[in-house]
C-alpha cells in the first residue's frame, strides 16, 4: 500500500530501524468494582484474566485480561507469565483503585462527553445477530444498535462502568467509508 | 490457572460458547492534528497505517494503525483490508474531528486529571533504554522516567495530544507486584 502524504498526513512508509520489536501491549481504563467489570469482561465479552497484581501500599490493584483464547501459551511461572503477559498484543488492562466501589455517587468518565478524549475499545465478533442477541440476553446496554444512526452494521455497548466498546462484525464492513 | 474468586472477584474460568470468536480489535483515541499524530505513531513509534476512511458529511477521518511487522499479509484490495483490518487485535484508531488543528486553544482530554476514567495505552520494547535515547533524540516529552517514582522499569511518555503511554521491557517486570 502506498501512501499520499496529502491524504496520508505525517506517515511515515518505512518504520525506523530503532522502533524494531515495539509491540502496542494494551490500554487501560479505571473501573469502580472489579467484581462486576471482570464478571462483564470474561464472561459476556469471552476474555481471560492473564494477570493480576496488588499494590496494598499505593491501595490499588491491575488486572490483565486477554481476548478468547488468546492466553494459549501462558506460562504457569507467575514472573515468566508477567513477561510474556507484557509481550502479546491486545491486552486489557482493568485498574481498580481500593473503595471506588463501595461509593454510590462515584462513577468514571467515559471521554464521549466533555471534555472529551478516549472513545472506545472495539471488540471484533463473527456473528453480529448473534452478538446483539446475546448481549440482550445479559441486559447489556446498547448506545447504539446496528440499525440505527449513520453507521449501520456497527453496534456499540457500554460496559459495567459506561465505556462505549463498539461490537463489528468484519466481513460487513467492506463497504464502509469508501 | 485456577482462579480463586476472593482474590478474582468475579471472574469466570470457562469462557462461554455465545464468545467463540471474539477480538480486541482496537482502541480509539480522538487527535486535534492527525498529521502530528501520525508522524509520531508510524515514525516514533514504528507503527503502520492499514486504512484511512474519510466521511466528508460527518466531517471526519478515522486512522487504523498497527504495530510494527504487524500489517504483513493485509490484503491489498480496500474492502478486504477493511474485514482483515477489523480482525487484527492490537489496532489503534485515531479520530480526527476535520478543523481542531487549527484551532489554537483546542485540547482532548487524556483521563488522567478530573474527572478521570481512560488511563494509557502501552507499548513493549525489546529494550528500555535504546527505547528511552530514541524517545530522546525525539524530543518525546516524559510522564516518567524509568529511574522515577516507585514503579522502576517502567516509563511513561505522551503522544502529540498529552495521552500517556507506557513503555516496558517485558523481560524487566518478572519481579513486578508480587
Amino acid at each position: 500500500m502506498a501512501f499520499n502524504t496529502e491524504i496520508h498526513p505525517g506517515v511515515q512508509e518505512q518504520a525506523p530501524e530503532q522502533t524494531r520489536g515495539f509491540v502496542f501491549n494494551h490500554s487501560m481504563l479505571r473501573v469502580k468494582d472489579p467484581k462486576r467489570s471482570l464478571e462483564f469482561y470474561t464472561r459476556v465479552m469471552g476474555m481471560r484474566l492473564l494477570r493480576k497484581l496488588d499494590f496494598p501500599e499505593m491501595k490499588f490493584s491491575l488486572y490483565f485480561l486477554a481476548g478468547p483464547g488468546a492466553n494459549e501459551g501462558a506460562p504457569e511461572d507467575a514472573g515468566e507469565r508477567m513477561a510474556w503477559t507484557f509481550s502479546q498484543r491486545g491486552i486489557l488492562e482493568l485498574t481498580h483503585n481500593w473503595g471506588t466501589e463501595d461509593d454510590a455517587d462515584f462513577k468514571y468518565h467515559n471521554g464521549n462527553e466533555d471534555p472529551r478524549g478516549f472513545g472506545h475499545i472495539c471488540f471484533a465478533v463473527p456473528d453480529l445477530d448473534a452478538a446483539v442477541r446475546w448481549f440482550d440476553e445479559n441486559g447489556v446496554e446498547f448506545v447504539k444498535r446496528p440499525d440505527e444512526g449513520k453507521m449501520k452494521d456497527v453496534a456499540f455497548i457500554k460496559d459495567p462502568d459506561g465505556y462505549w466498546i463498539e461490537i463489528v462484525e468484519p466481513g460487513r464492513l467492506k463497504q464502509l467509508g469508501l
